[in-house]
């Protein structure tokens, strides 16, 4: 029985069980199921989702027919390995198709003995990218991030500049620098003012940083140039969500923000992870986004939500040097910390017309809250160095070093399960 | 024949005429040659070059067996119409290629007769995107533009900023807002803070703007992530340049834009024109970049040119109220005065390793000379609206009015015969 509205679960829903068992501390048990793309050795990219620790082909579904009672006059949408088919339908079509997968997954499910055949292990296959992302643009929506940053680098003024109440303060990134969990970030070169010097020198960066952000893919029917989408209905076009390393060079970018932004200190990688949550299996941990207070400053009406889009998503770092031999937890936080949320950054978007097609990717920028703990970089952590990190091999990190391994991870604590996003890892090389 | 360096035109090729004839100031004689999209009424649209008044499809030549000579491994190039294909090709086979359409369009070319009936007017068809945009940077390469706005909005202090004679200033624009020549630019809405305003307003922009840049589009192979493309090469992935209307909304612009640069501002609309012009047909027009003295600081190696990269193209732009009977030209100066070249954004754009891809397209910034005539945007041609512009109808303009039509043209003087972009046109509507 599919859920007609598309926006909600239900009791049942919730509860169910596929028979594809997955411990309660899974990220993927049956009432997750998002959309990635991967690769087997050798073989082929293909669109897929996850259950426990399987992935399912789409288009093997597809071939089941599983799909065919939404009546999709789109002709198939897997054939390809990418997504952006799959992004382009209406929100409500895709709620459904995703609920025809979860149906065909259950446990007493007419397609258990063909589905059961089709599973494959995660640990034999690579996360791709999941769709040809046109244009990407990374945000500065954490109050605590832009607050911390502003003290740091402007001791003597405000922590927040007068626009950033107002507006999602944002900038276009780099499409073509965003790859997949586990591809390594090299230390990149580039052009630096060292500490004391008049001139600068082109040389590798010592200040490279993480910044945990969640990300949201735009999905659905194309606004055209010149047109807005309401905050009312921004919802509808967004796919789901990952998690984005924002990789920063803090040298490099010092050195060349003004007046235009960042530019080559975030373009040389942008590391997403591998499975795109959707809004409907993120529906029931919706909350209020909390830090608005009747002393700020009141939203422009285009801004204005008309409900809860604060997502209650706890989020973790972890980070292992070469001398360790696992992972240390160096930051915990929770996305329901932002303040600003991505229907508020597309509607802002969309303000002056500008266009968007599916497969565009919105980035939140940093994911910092109230607590030193929560901090979602380096560079906040340690507060630029003046308070380094100590690891339990003994050393200290102010910033990255070779050899580091990131590991960010997220997920939504249900009543006797999660939903969660896996782990985006990757490794700092020279 | 064809000359097998690619990189030079014989005197031969200067002087040689084409069967379809054409005015000593047309932009479009066969020592142009340049490559385009095109799309006649209700039909497809299709990969074109330009010969005087008339297009002709690509994928015909590819019929008539023009290129077999080449021997190019790459399939059929035209099919699609968008010319990523084409560009995916190395410099060398770029340049035969459109060698051998110069060759077929000879006064005495075995094609001549085939060719004619293929002709079809320019005026029958309508510009498209030449390419599918991946990735879209924009610079700030004038000194004299970055001098003008920086003693604009920082009267007190160095009009340049410590960076600005280091490196080429660059920030991501928005690929998905790019559209060709004819389009009309919406005036956009946004969020503005009024003039002795507290809070801002989401209203109408009253400071529209236009901005004269030239572009360059990417080709050959894609540098691979995290590996830069060396200056000395850097020629060879320019497939050929384009006009560029960098449409400016100074007030969103001046709201919105600290700390990370222009956003909303420039993302409702950025206007391309409709002929990619070769660096083989301006290879004569190449000259010094002029303004280094030995005052200015030395580049750091990566950024050093090996040879002369300034280009001597003259670039004007036109007014036309609702009221005038004809435009009227409002600047005119030349590309030649830019102070960084695409070569050098190229090499500092890749210099952490930032991976670029066929149909890439790179902004040079607005335009301007030392002359007040040769400005290229409002701002600076009325100097932030102090000095209004004296139109023919009697009026003044500090920015853009509804109705106006801008209109943007370039072209190298050869020895009796241009080379030139035609022109790049939109009107600004409510």
């Amino acid at each position: 029985m599919l859920d007609q509205s598309g926006s909600h679960l239900t009791t049942e829903t919730i509860q169910m069980n596929s028979f594809v068992k997955t411990d309660t501390d899974s990220h993927f048990p049956i009432q997750n199921v998002p959309f990635g793309v991967c690769q087997g050795r050798g073989g082929p990219a293909f669109c897929c989702t996850r259950i426990g620790d399987f992935v399912l082909e789409l288009r093997a579904l597809e071939d089941l027919g599983i799909f065919k009672q939404l009546n999709l006059e789109t002709g198939r949408l897997f054939e390809e390995p990418s997504l952006n088919r799959f992004m382009e339908l209406p929100q409500l079509q895709r709620a459904l198709l995703r609920q025809s997968i979860q149906a065909a997954l259950r446990e007493n499910s007419p397609h258990k003995a063909a589905l059961e055949q089709m599973l494959t292990p995660w640990s034999e296959v690579e996360p791709r990218l999941p769709a040809a992302i046109g244009d990407y643009t990374d945000f500065y929506a954490s109050r605590w991030h832009a607050s911390n940053v502003g003290k740091m680098f402007r001791p003597d003024g405000d922590p927040l500049l007068p626009n950033w109440l107002h507006l999602p303060v944002g900038y276009h990134g780099r499409s073509s620098s965003i790859v997949p969990s586990g591809v390594p970030v090299r230390r990149p070169k580039g052009q630096i003012l060292p500490p004391d010097a008049n001139s600068p020198i082109d040389a590798a960066s010592r200040l490279l940083d993480y910044e945990f952000e969640m990300g949201a893919f735009f999905g659905g029917e194309s606004n055209n140039i010149g047109s807005r989408i309401p905050i009312s209905s921004a919802h509808e076009h967004i796919v789901g969500y990952v998690i984005v390393n924002d990789w920063s060079a803090r040298d490099i970018q010092k050195w060349e923000y003004q007046p235009l932004g960042p530019f080559n200190a975030k373009n040389f990688q942008t590391s997403i992870s591998s499975w795109i949550v959707t809004p409907e299996a993120l529906d029931e941990f919706r909350v209020p986004q909390p830090q608005r207070s009747p002393q700020d400053p009141p939203l422009l009406e285009y801004l204005t939500p008309p409900n809860d889009q604060g997502l209650n998503i706890k989020v973790e770092t972890w980070l292992q040097s070469q001398k360790m031999d696992e992972p240390q937890r160096i930051s915990a936080g929770n996305f329901s910390d932002m303040w600003w949320s991505f229907e508020q950054m597309l509607a802002h978007h969309t303000s002056t017309g500008c266009p968007f097609r599916a497969g565009d990717l919105l980035a939140s920028g940093t994911v910092s809250g109230p607590d030193k703990e929560s901090r979602g970089c380096l560079l906040e952590l340690t507060w630029r160095g003046s308070e380094p990190l100590q690891l339990a091999d003994g050393s200290t990190r102010k910033f990255l070093e070779d050899g580091d391994i990131v590991t960010m991870t997220a997920f939504c604590q249900g009543n006797g399960y999660r939903i969660g996003f896996g782990e985006l890892s990757a490794k700092v090389v020279a």
